[in-house]
């Protein structure tokens, strides 16, 4: 398909729907948001999608061949969303009603794989057949390109980064497990190790509780802004964060043996520093020929990442590569 | 190339050389074993791996096709064996070397990785696109095949399984890092794990310091010995490792989505039971789409996997779909 032809990529969430029309290159041509009206449920939050996707082709007079979709949930290989906990949906035909609708082909996949293959194809990523993106948010979650193939697993359920083992018997998780990654450097858990360390030393967190309001109100936000200030407390919350991504990047490289990890996400976007600050200890205590080469930056395309990528990926399957 | 067609399998190790040949079928119908003479140096070792392959093929009129040599330590994609701590080698050509002497085509991989191919050609993998093998032994290796992609990595490293995360900031391993799977459920850290629980409380050791002869010799071995008797600290120390192992596969299957699990090695080989005991965990804490059908199984092909791999992998080598 040539550079020029124009597909559709959305990035569908609890709270917001991105719709964006995206070229060859990975450069965004149009782009809508719109609150995702949850509570319209399926039939209602697809019409939506549909309209925004209509909206956007028609504002830009384009004629787009495809549509890829990320949404944050498990999606089946065929385009049924088994399971959206934000959106409320089991076991949703959005594939088959997208293309019924649009008269495209659309195919549908995770938000955060659709957010790997954006930064993979257009960010990032570029230029490596083996990588491993992490989006530490307040969930965790992530992607691997291995040998040139984003890694699906039997369910379409590979990669799930956030809820690889960080500590055994540790910290319980959101998910069924305890122990996760994302149990200690997803935002929810950066924002309860805080108020833990403020019950166990009430003094030291001073400074949290007033830029919180409250002890129970602390999240990950107020150590980012404590931490910039100065904050002991802060910096020893900061400092145990770099300990445990770095232990469990450090897995993942071994896992994997990328050539390039990235990281990204909203945790990444408020503390930058964290990317080099992990670096050293990673290369130091991975595998020799893992850590050899091995590269660790942070993510471009911010936001528009999901967007992209959902539209790269149905370019891929139109110009029939599809696995 | 026809089922029938016979290649040539090695697995070189530190103390021995497997050699055999291995029908399209994965059936080993000549088998040659020696000592590895690894004071002989590379040139040593490798004229006596020439010397296997030429017997065992000459014991049976057999034609080989090709050869495939999995080799304890790190393989470059060209077939030099870049560093082989067992064996002492550096940057060591041996796959250009066998290719000259035997007028063969030989390809060299990781013996791990020539293992997990073994069982998932023709042992306890048959059949499924996405796999993890680990094998646990004094080390813990292991290998992982995704949408039917043995992983490789960027530098032919991946799937090391042994050195993924279980306990951020924990055990020291024997590699450059701290806290890995190995550094729990390897033979050598059970061992060790046993010998610390000793010298905290001497008592409670008694008969693993009988049956090792010292508190110092404690092995593996002796803490299944002693377990099997009934030994209350034995079945601690057991109980622990099913724990460790649970965790630690519990994030390998979130993170590749296999549709199955094989486990073999030593460990295995010996307490067959872990097989079972860490299977209601793995599945109880797993996410839910990847619990969902997951297999937890023992490995079949135990100390032949390796070489049916090597050979296998090497059938498809000369079948023309190398990547």
């Amino acid at each position: 398909m040539a550079e020029q032809a124009l597909t559709v990529g959305v990035d569908l969430g609890g709270t917001k729907i991105l719709t964006a029309l995206v070229d060859g290159a990975g450069r965004v041509v149009a782009f809508h948001r719109l609150e995702t009206p949850v509570d319209d449920g399926f039939e209602g939050v697809a019409a939506t999608v549909v309209d925004s996707v209509r909206d956007v082709v028609d504002d830009a007079s384009a004629d787009p061949r495809a549509l890829g979709i990320g949404v944050a949930g498990q999606v089946s290989r065929g385009g049924v969303v088994r399971f959206a906990p934000n959106l409320e949906w089991h076991d949703a035909p959005l594939g088959a009603l997208l293309r019924e609708r649009l008269g495209l082909p659309a195919v549908v996949l995770n938000d955060v794989r659709a957010a790997t293959w954006g930064e993979w194809r257009h960010g990032a990523g570029r230029g490596v057949a083996d990588l491993v993106v992490v989006f530490l948010g307040t969930g965790v979650g992530g992607g691997v390109v291995s040998g040139g193939n984003l890694l699906e697993g039997c369910d379409n359920a590979a990669g799930e980064l956030g809820h690889t083992m960080l500590v055994s018997g540790g910290r319980p998780c959101r998910c069924p497990g305890d122990g996760c990654l994302e149990a200690y450097v997803g935002g929810w858990a950066i924002g309860e190790r805080a108020r833990e360390a403020i019950r166990a030393d009430g003094s030291a967190g001073a400074r949290l509780v007033e830029l919180a309001g409250s002890a129970e109100e602390v999240t990950a936000a107020h150590v980012t802004d404590a931490w910039r200030e100065g904050d002991v407390l802060a910096a020893r919350i900061h400092e145990a964060t770099v300990a445990y991504l770095a232990a469990g990047l450090t897995g993942l490289a071994n896992a994997y043996n990328p050539c390039r990890i990235v990281l990204g996400g909203g945790v990444i976007e408020s503390v930058p520093e964290l990317v080099d600050a992990v670096r050293g200890p990673v290369l130091e205590r991975a595998l020799g020929p893992v850590a050899e080469g091995l590269e660790i930056v942070r993510a471009e395309r911010a936001g528009e990442a999901g967007v992209i990528g959902a539209a790269s990926y149905a370019r891929r399957a139109l110009d029939g590569t599809m696995t």
